[in-house]
C-alpha cells in the first residue's frame, strides 16, 4: 500500500483489546522510523519512551484523557524531549556525525558554535518550544509506520505531562514529555471512532497556490 | 519500497537542479499526505502554501538560510499555522465534522465548548506555540511521500519568518509562516549531503524501555 492509502486506513483508536499485543518485530518497525525522523540541525533532541509496565501505566491513566487506552493498548510510546539544548549535547551529536563519516572531530565546529550562540541563552520556554516541535515530525511517521504494519495507534496530548514526567522520572534523565502514542489492536465493538468517515479540510481549502 | 527503505532513502537536500520539475500529480500527492496528518483534536490549524511564483521566491531567498534552494527547488511549501485558536475556527472544522458524517451540527458541542475553554483565553504564545507543533506531523508525512516519490527535498527552519508572512501576505489570511519544505530533483555535483552516511543516535541510545 502507499503512504497515503496508509493514512487512509489510519484512525484514532479509541478503544483496545487488551489481549492482542505488537509482536517485537513490528514494535522495532515503529520505533525505527521515529529514530529516522529529520530533525532540526539533526539534533535529534528526544528519546522514545517504550512503555510496557503495566503499574507505571495504571499510574498514567488518570492523568490521561484516555485511561483505558492506557491501560488496554499494547504498547505506550513516550516522545520525551530534551529539557533544553546544551553544549554537551550539541558535542554529542556532531562528535557521532563526525565519527560515523570518518572526518575529524571538531570538523563542524562553525556550525555548532552558531548552534550554542542561538540556543544556549535562549529562554528556556522559547527553547524546549523548538525541541518540542522536533518531536512531532517523528510522531507523524510512527503513525504512518504503525498504518503500513495495519496496528492501530492513537496519538494522545491532553495528558498532565508533570505528572507522567514524574511517574516516569523523566527529570532525572533530563526529559519532558510532549505526545503519546498508544499502538495495539483496536476493539471493535468499542472503537466508535472506526466507523465514522475521516474528515479533512477540503483541498481547495487547505491549499494556497502562490 | 517501506517507509523505512524511504527514510533511509531521504535526506535534506542542499542543491537543486532547477531545470528539472516537480510533475503536478506527485506535488498533489505530497500536499494530500500533508491534508491527511493527524492533528490535535482535528482542528487541521494549518495551511500549505504552494509557491511556484520566481518573484515571491526571489523576495524570499535572502531571508533563508539556503537562498540558492529557495530561487532553484521546483516547489515550495510553506507550512503556515493559523495564527490562534477562534470559536470560528473551531465551529467551522466541528461544522463541517457533522456534515461530513451526517450527524446534526452542534452534535459535539460539548467537546468544542472544552477546546474554546482551553485555548480561547490562553496567552497568545502559547496558543500559537501549541499550534505550530501540529504542523510538523503533516511536515513529517510530506517529506516521507516526497522520498516515497524519489523526490528530493530539503526541511527548512531558520528563515526569518516575519519577512516571510510579509512577502506572502499571511497575515491577512491569519496565517503565520512556521516551516518550508523545498522539493525538486537534486543537483548532484552540488548536493555535498546526498553521498555522506545518514547520522542518527544508536537505537541503544534513542530508546529507553520502562
Amino acid at each position: 500500500m502507499s503512504l497515503i492509502e496508509d493514512l487512509n486506513w489510519r484512525h484514532a483508536c479509541k478503544a483496545y483489546d487488551p489481549t492482542k499485543k505488537v509482536s517485537q518485530d513490528d514494535l522495532n518497525k515503529i520505533v525505527e522510523a521515529a529514530r529516522l525522523a529529520p530533525t532540526s540541525s539533526g539534533l535529534q533532541p528526544f528519546k522514545v519512551i517504550v512503555l510496557k509496565d503495566s503499574e507505571l501505566r495504571d499510574q498514567i491513566a488518570p492523568t490521561a484523557l484516555n485511561a483505558d487506552c492506557v491501560r488496554e493498548c499494547s504498547h505506550i510510546l513516550v516522545f520525551a524531549a530534551w529539557d533544553r539544548y546544551t553544549a554537551e549535547r550539541i558535542d554529542t551529536v556532531y562528535d557521532l556525525t563526525t565519527d560515523v563519516r570518518d572526518l575529524p572531530r571538531g570538523r563542524f565546529v562553525n556550525y555548532t558554535d552558531k548552534l550554542k550562540e542561538m540556543y544556549l541563552d535562549e529562554a528556556a520556554d522559547a527553547n524546549f518550544a523548538h525541541i518540542a516541535r522536533q518531536t512531532y515530525i517523528a510522531l507523524g511517521l510512527a503513525l504512518a509506520q504503525a498504518a503500513e504494519l495495519k496496528i492501530d495507534s492513537t496519538p494522545a496530548e491532553g495528558f498532565d505531562n508533570a505528572a507522567v514526567d514524574r511517574v516516569l522520572g523523566l527529570q532525572e534523565l533530563g526529559l519532558k514529555s510532549v505526545s503519546l502514542m498508544y499502538i495495539g489492536y483496536a476493539d471493535k465493538e468499542r472503537d466508535w471512532l472506526a466507523p465514522m468517515k475521516k474528515v479533512r479540510q477540503p483541498l481547495e481549502e487547505f491549499v494556497v497556490e502562490m
